[in-house]
């Protein structure tokens, strides 16, 4: 099976970008999900209310699995109210070090 | 120290985009690099010509030092023909799993 990758963009309400990562790393949910090779926050140092998340999954299904995971649907449950605007860049994983 | 990422986004001369993966990934200088916790290439789905790279390492200071190992620059080097414009985007990593 092909690993997964996503490259995703949320946009916070504005000023709440802190709350909403803080919640998200929060959870043990992040690092319990399954076939999740890595799941990382990072801020977007131009814009004050975007966060980057650069996930890479064993598979394109392992990742859809997790989707329909409680534990996921509860926290992307908790955090809906602080997210402005999902968007990202569709990529295909190829290769390099920690692949 | 604080983990550094980045999110660089190559763009390849037209056509060149698989030649220029092949010419990274062919390379061991990508797994020999100190410091590197990861270092993966993605092709852009929406963009036949635009490679995404998700970098994540243990300080800023270690990714400087890279940029002055003599393999990495004679990767530089003998990738450059084949790149149109590099660009990508500005990320402070926080935290999450893999991190």
């Amino acid at each position: 099976m092909s690993k997964y990758a996503m490259f995703g963009k949320l946009t916070s309400h504005p000023g709440k970008r802190e709350e909403l990562a803080k919640m998200m790393l929060e959870a043990d949910t992040l690092n319990d999900m399954e076939g999740c090779i890595y799941y990382i926050l990072h801020e977007a140092e131009e814009d004050p209310d975007v966060l980057w998340i650069t996930e890479l999954w064993e598979s394109q299904e392992v990742h859809a699995a997790s989707l329909k995971n409680e534990n996921v649907r509860e926290l992307i449950g908790r955090c809906r109210h602080l997210i402005a605007d999902v968007g990202g860049v569709k990529v295909r994983p190829i290769g390099g070090k920690g692949f």
